[in-house]
């Protein structure tokens, strides 16, 4: 039985927000959950949301916090006893099979990254997130972690990816893309080009688990062209925050055209509905937040704002990764390329 | 009086959209057209679609069509009596004021470059666009002419953009931006944490026509926090094309959800109008195309799916710029500046 935890106090709306998802996760998910965080504080909270601790929902106090201010990279070396820093312990020593937390998103990827350790021949962790296109849910790696990459990091992500999306979407064999500017070969830049032929020679290994279709656009991912995209985390973070934001901005516009003529704002009354059902579909709080792959862990990185729902599908999200074992079928998948990373190494050294 | 010299031969859809979008400038937006092709099947594409010859909307015969297959690096030495090439010279000697294409859009950038040549100072033209948000246009630069930048041809991406905004929509202190993958003056990359201090010099010159606001995301562009945002051709190009994908992946989506139930529907059938309007309102025809700056000429490069319409406004917008003597106005921003581009060159050389 897995056991999930919830940086507590990491979020903007903690420890509310983690104590709702908790309670949902557990009575509607059928999760285990140990919240971390001040002990008393959570039991009041508990309190207060009409829950209490049980066998499936446990606390374990943590008095320091991580907060926006601290520095992420000295941070886990520094708060000992934060909340953060003691549920990535709790996964470390095995305690737990996952986390999950709404906090710092640059501290949680360095206590995972140091902690947890990279997985054997992963260059560099990198966040994942999948995201709604019309023709299904693409997964798209690194969103964040790695503004500057080597084409090897930007194969380790394709190939990262494409488990995860493996494990969330049963697809035999995901369609792996590579981010660019044009489909054609001669666009990109010297990085992706490297990085296409690697993933190229990759998905040729007899036992290769993805499809490599070459470069995508931003167009293209939104028209069921691939599956998963490997990207720097630059471009990648920039990819998603546009995504949300046209989408917002798409959303508000409709809604002002649709109040714009008594006639409209009748046929926006009855829409609104199906229009409500839709908005929830792609919002962000359904898809259980971004994970960070190549950690020796299942880390799931929540946004600061996230609701109890949120939470709640974050944890249910981590909860089935850590059963699945990604974090070994992500090692094995890497290791099949040994001798890819081998041959880069040496070409490097040369 | 400006003369606009519009490449008859260079889209999708040509001689078709180019004749029609050349009666329709001249007919209802005041230009004076030059049409270069075909002659003889332009005078025909012409009759067909009821117009003639005039003072204002003239044929130049061009033998040659520079296609999607010829290399954008040579044709403009090898094709010389292209419609693309022949518009090209018909700026560069005077004859016109500004060209239209809707050809090969790296042939179109080579023919400016190479033919009408670089400003004094400038290290590369960039590619700009304007593109609608909740709170007005926000235009960007570079959109893929160069995917490898310095920090210097950052600097002036913004600073030409900021030029074209100005004139566009007679701002006198337009807000520029760096696309980045957060806000903080620690995110991004070496290039955009030099460009940012550039800029911030740039701007506090005496005579600077532009605020800076430093760092902006996919999602402030959209929130109303910036009118021109400097990035580099890579980025800038998925930019774009993400923001195109999502939002017709959206309105797609909308389309969906309010026929899903009978309710939705009659609200849809009510709604059609307004929704139709604002559709209409964000499509890219409405935009006129993106525009070169940096070099010596006006040149709009028109997507090549381009249709009568899209290449009206691309007319009318070139016919505006060149009436403001914009390259002259881009050329004192940047002359401006000099000492900027001659302290980078030292530090580089050093």
């Amino acid at each position: 039985m897995s056991v999930i935890a919830v940086d507590a106090m990491g979020g903007d709306n903690a420890p509310t927000a983690e104590v709702a998802g908790a309670l949902a996760a557990v009575r509607e998910r059928g999760c285990s959950v140990v919240l971390v965080g001040d002990e008393k504080r959570l039991r009041e909270e508990l309190r207060a949301q009409g829950g209490a601790e049980s066998d499936r929902l446990s606390l374990h106090n943590a008095s320091e916090v991580v907060t926006m201010k601290d520095n992420p990279g000295k941070v886990f070396r520094k708060k000992l006893d934060s909340s953060m820093r003691v549920a990535t312990d709790l996964v470390v020593d095995g305690t737990a099979s996952g986390m999950v937390s709404a906090g710092n998103s640059g501290a949680v990827l360095s206590h995972c990254l140091f902690l947890m350790k990279r997985m054997p021949f992963v260059e560099r962790p990198g966040i994942v997130q999948v995201f709604p296109t019309p023709s299904g849910t693409v997964a798209m790696c690194d969103l964040g972690a790695n503004v500057a990459v080597t084409p090897t990091m930007l194969t380790q992500f394709g190939i990262l990816a494409a488990q995860y999306y493996r494990i969330l979407h049963g697809k035999k064999r995901p369609r792996v893309g590579v981010l660019s500017n044009g489909t054609e070969s001669s666009k990109g830049t010297d990085l992706t080009r490297a990085a296409c032929e690697l993933l190229e020679g990759a998905a040729k290994h007899p036992q290769a688990e993805f499809d490599f279709v070459g470069y995508v656009e931003g167009s293209g991912i939104f028209e069921g062209l691939v599956d998963v995209v490997a990207t720097d985390g630059f471009t990648g973070n920039i990819f998603l925050k546009t995504a949300e934001g046209v989408s917002e901005a798409v959303m508000r516009m409709v809604k002002g055209a649709m109040t714009s003529t008594p006639r409209a704002k009748l046929g926006a009354l009855l829409a609104k509905p199906a229009l409500m059902k839709f908005k929830q579909s792609i919002h962000y709080s359904e898809y259980g937040g971004a994970m960070l792959l190549g950690v020796n862990g299942t880390a799931t990185i929540c946004h600061g704002r996230s609701d109890g729902r949120a939470i709640c599908n974050a944890i249910a999200l981590t909860n089935r990764f850590a059963e699945e074992r990604l974090h070994e079928q992500l090692s094995q998948a890497i290791d099949r390329h040994q001798q890819l990373w081998m041959a880069t190494k040496e070409e490097e050294s040369a």
